[in-house]
């Protein structure tokens, strides 16, 4: 099978889950409205941001890995369905820390950023599976050269390493805390990334007029 | 009309629906937090698990049966609107299962399964009739060869005797033995598969250049 | 512009659309579950039948409508933003429609569809100005041959004189004959349509290889 | 990378967002249903069209602006990141508006509207700095040419004044004349917009037969 709709099918996944973040803005606001009442919500907009730029993040490093390959076999596809399954969840554990993280009792914020941490880490090791997966492969799966998986790999853990680390500080410390640290992975990744197309160049990259750009004949 | 845009509709109606799971875990966690809550919220997940590896199952079979041919016409359209029609409903018994599940009233949880396993049914019923319609039109459809149409019947049958089974379980004996049974239909379905592509050789297949990949002169 | 980027837009759109339909069953079994509670509910699938057949039947004529041209300018784009703005609509009504089909009193469901078939109504009228303009500007716009506009025009006034006539019924007499003859017009509408890219024969149509075939050489 | 999972993903982003909106709808309507409190929601259908117009013209730009380059850089990628999340945004203020436009207190209405106006300045700054981005470095992008981008500069200053002043008319006087401003801003889009890909040229225009045309021989 070519990735094209393993990627169309995956995109409009991420899109759809970047979105529903918005529903928990949606619950602000009833009653009597003021600047005050706006500003006061700020936890609601801080894991918004978070949890928008981490998942727009996770597409790009997808979009990045899929383009490495010309094509996807059964097993990519499953564990492209795990991969999902924890994107789509990242709603719900940013809706409970934005709805606890200054609720007067502090533990209830832990807990919603400890399952905050446990989603993230869960989504880490499935793009970390199939990375490894991809990379195993490469041959069968048509890429011309996946280079640097040792880097790769590397670069995975960092972001692993920082998510257990949330977890553990919401766990025993503070939610407040857990959420700057899951801010500051997602910047992090924000410059930091898997070797993409410019490097490992595959059928497609630049140096080729692909079909978008379309000098047919 | 080639199957692209039936393709690119239908993928986006898999990702909202399957991405419409997540709404149902949005409903946990409101008032006091703790982890006690969140772990006995445990037939939420289980639910989230199972429907989404379902849909994600079926997405797949639909990837691999529309690939199988180069076009598609009104009457593929038609069934494949129904087809959709069934799969868009699957948040709806979700979502009662996991809030009857572990209600006082086991009447209710086996109520919500039955429902459950009603609306699997259809689809599976859906998904036999537009694979039959393909199979007997596949000259007109642009595939070079459905093979061993035969088989892809007998796997789709399997599913729908274990649907039943499972319906049947659900009005006579346990909401949880049901859902034991969904879940294990859905990972026969990892597993076991239409004849794809590899097998078929359709037109875009591996062996040439596709598209995506690119070579154009 | 190519019509690529329109068509995915839009497909999104009404993929969106045809799945918020679901959100209409969410709200049902809230409370003790039985079968006679399902079954009481049986306003809420008839309308979400109705409105998922109409937009999935909306998506094939956009299909086929947008299939005709090769390119669109910004006024299609325009016509084309108006189009959706009715169809990411038709939820509201429906929701209405199956909360007040049974209600006490028969005013309100009435009064729910009136306001269905308004919103199809301006549907429909969006559908015959983007097709005008598009049959008016098609050597532009890169058409081949856009043939028998008028029988394409009678197709749609037959349409439209539907829905007036479903929201007379509704406004004077009945909602629940209003909807009956809202599902007729989509069951009309599945088996009568425009003539499609097999008559008119634009580029990329069956008898030309076209890109997602792929036999570039 | 090349734009068509950029621009596939952010087609997800917009339809999704656009869709969302239709969820303010579906609050109206509970209890006994009237013409009279259909009409009484007048400030709902009114932000919808506003909202609706206006991130269908922001997709409309976007679509303008990608299709000038050939492929997109991780800065390009990070910067459509932070534009979307201002987009996905837009149904927040757009439910507070439509509440508080008629409430008994115009203060919270004028809050609503303020915030609305903050979201539209944050997406057009997003907007202009994209543009730029793209307008220095367009040979590494693969742009044959983007021209006048002064021009463009001043047309995208036209909306993002126009949404200062409307946020200082919501801050100061009223919350109504603020909306309207902001709906004169989406019909000035609709008619003025960015050099598209027809003054321009870029690979890919109608002039050259591109991958949809597909004569690949």
């Amino acid at each position: 099978m070519d990735t094209r709709r393993a990627e169309s099918f995956s995109d409009g996944v991420f899109a759809v889950a970047i979105t529903v973040l918005v529903f928990n803005l949606l619950a602000i606001g009833h009653g009597p409205l003021s600047y005050r009442l706006l500003l006061d919500a700020w936890p609601q907009y801080a894991a918004y941001v978070v949890s928008f730029l981490t998942i727009g993040i996770m597409w790009l490093n997808h979009h990045t890995m899929l383009s490495l390959v010309s094509r996807v076999d059964r097993i990519t596809l499953v564990l492209n369905t795990f991969l999902l399954m924890g994107v789509v969840a990242v709603p719900f554990p940013t809706a409970l820390v934005a709805d606890h993280l200054t609720a007067d009792a502090p533990a209830g914020g832990r807990v919603a950023a400890v399952l905050y941490g446990l989603v993230l880490i869960a989504i880490s090791i499935a793009f970390s599976v199939m990375w490894m997966y991809l990379a195993a492969h490469q041959e069968s799966l048509g890429a011309t050269a996946i280079r640097a998986p040792r880097q790769a790999t590397l670069r995975f853990s960092a972001g692993l390493i920082g998510y257990v680390v949330g977890t553990l500080v919401a766990a025993f410390w503070s939610s407040g805390v857990a959420l700057a640290i899951y801010a500051l992975i997602a910047i992090y990744y924000l410059f930091e990334h898997l070797p993409g197309p410019q490097g490992a160049e595959p059928p497609g990259s630049a140096s080729q007029p692909d079909c978008s750009v379309g000098e047919p004949g």
